[in-house]
């Protein structure tokens, strides 16, 4: 069994890397060819926590695997991660446990590359000046996978906390230096817009995060935050207006994503509104972006087949690269 | 994370504190004070193989786990085991992954254990000979929890197969020597249970593997085997004939054990012939054994909390001894 840290993970697999694993993964479950069980919520409400067990498998690769990750607010209070995580991965020919991983760190990657993977297909292809809303978590990984697959002049970074968004920029300038992209904070979300040919948000708000309206043609949204119903960063006017909308699987963001279930309940936007899955542009099954006037819409909400995959080709490579800790069990 | 081999499991945890994990672990489920979410399958037909998720979480004792364990048949002709399986544990505290230990052996601990708790609480004090039925994976732990909770004089061993009954038996004279209990293979299976106190049975047959008449009275009798509806290891005089019936969860056995689904079709027995769960009896809820002329019969095909609390106490003891392989992640 070998044991992946962070560390290990940053010296084999690049977020381009990523960005083609979770493209794989998204063609892997719009082909139908994975199994995704329901995930399994283990709640424990003695300390205001919850454990959250998520398998999958994908019979072409032959891997199976099974995210865990808890959420526990209240571990700030003892110097400990809020959500620690982990992913056990097992050989799909076996069924042995083939390697143990961080969590977190596999979570951001996939969760930034399949964004990535999105703004590759969808945005026009000499976009410059990119936005992003939110600085928590998951936004370095969301910032870099932009960087990685435009050659950008520009990202503005909005958080609705001035300060944290500025301390972000700083630290995102010294990592992401090699991209030399400019980096910069923004206090007017609205303004920083207005000429950005893409546009990415990870954020929990129940208001949506910018002006829709706004929004100058040509360009492509992602939103990757408002993960449940009651979570709505994207402006319904900007869903309404968007030429293209593309999920990455369609039942979750319909079950989980309240950008798109509130507008559907205020019947401002109906199914024949979506043009379908990622995975079904990346097989040549739909059409994606079809001119540089089109605004194009990718929504997320994540799937354990982007871990499986990117956590088995993160194993592969560290295999080939003799990195991690081997150990017997 | 602490990494925990069989090795290390055996270095700081005996067969008797499996029994008394298990008997912990029976009060707690029939207190209703674990949950126990449905077992996740993973069916993998190309390699004709299964892999399967058992998560539990126990407030009491602030642990969370999951057991993964995979079934692939054709992992003989590799040379690999053919039911790998890990055993996860989750800090309920954190949600933080704790350790991970070898699941393989835990299984046959805790299966092993639970019944060497059945046969503590309910067979008769004096017992001196006892009868196992079936030398497979987990026979071995099967004899010794019989050992382990009586003073016995001698052990009968049967197996379909002779010469499995007599290379198990040679085998287990040398691993339990210390117990100075005579450990016999024999032939005829019926002739051995004739006389016997205790008479555990721990295989897959779909045919009574004795002939329930001759059980004498007083005698207690465990079935371990017979985990699938179609399994049937107990014969339905047996059954009839039983004073005292006991499940592990009567939830798991009315579901899954063919010993009892079956004759319960036939109208051959009801649920008014069951006494209850041994946890309730732990517990004090309800009678154990009442004298030494009852025929009790305890059956059991699992579950999760059995793994979980198991797992924990192993944990705790090797913290203690400082026993096993930290690594970070």
């Amino acid at each position: 069994m070998l044991i992946l840290t962070k560390e290990d993970i940053k010296k084999v697999f690049t977020m381009k890397d990523a960005i083609e694993a979770d493209k794989e993964a998204l063609k892997i479950y719009s082909k139908g060819e994975s199994v995704v069980p329901l995930r399994v919520n283990i709640d424990i409400p003695k300390y205001e926590g919850q454990s959250l067990f998520m398998p999958a498998y994908a019979e072409g690769i032959d891997a199976t695997g099974i995210k865990i990750v808890s959420i526990f607010p209240k571990n700030i209070e003892m110097g400990k991660p809020s959500t620690p995580a982990q992913m056990i991965l097992l050989d799909g020919k076996t069924g042995e446990v083939s390697a143990i991983m961080d969590g977190t760190y596999l979570t951001q990657l996939r969760t930034g590359a399949v964004q990535g993977a999105a703004t590759d297909i969808l945005a026009t292809k000499d976009a410059k000046i990119a936005v992003l809303f939110g600085t928590g978590g998951q936004a370095s990984a969301q910032l870099e996978a932009m960087i990685c697959v435009r050659d950008l002049d520009e990202v503005r970074v909005f958080d609705i906390n001035e300060s944290r968004a500025e301390e972000f920029v700083e630290d995102m300038k010294v990592k992401l230096a090699k991209y030399n992209t400019r980096i910069i904070a923004v206090k007017d979300g609205n303004e920083a817009i207005k000429d950005a040919d893409i546009i990415t948000t990870v954020t929990t708000s129940k208001r949506p995060v910018f002006n829709g309206s706004l929004v100058k043609k040509g360009a492509h949204v992602n939103g990757v935050g408002a993960y449940t119903p009651k979570m709505q960063e994207l402006d319904e006017g900007l869903i309404k207006k968007a030429d293209k909308i593309y999920f990455d699987t369609k039942k979750g963001v319909l079950a989980e994503a309240g950008d798109f279930i509130i507008p559907m309940e205020k019947g401002i936007i109906s199914n024949k509104d979506f043009n379908g899955e990622l995975g079904q542009v990346i097989l040549g099954e739909i059409l994606g972006r079809e001119n540089d006037d089109e605004i194009t819409l990718f929504k997320t909400v994540g799937i354990g087949v982007l871990d499986l995959v990117t956590a088995h080709r993160i194993y592969e490579k560290a295999i080939k690269s003799n990195v991690g800790t081997n150990i017997e069990i």
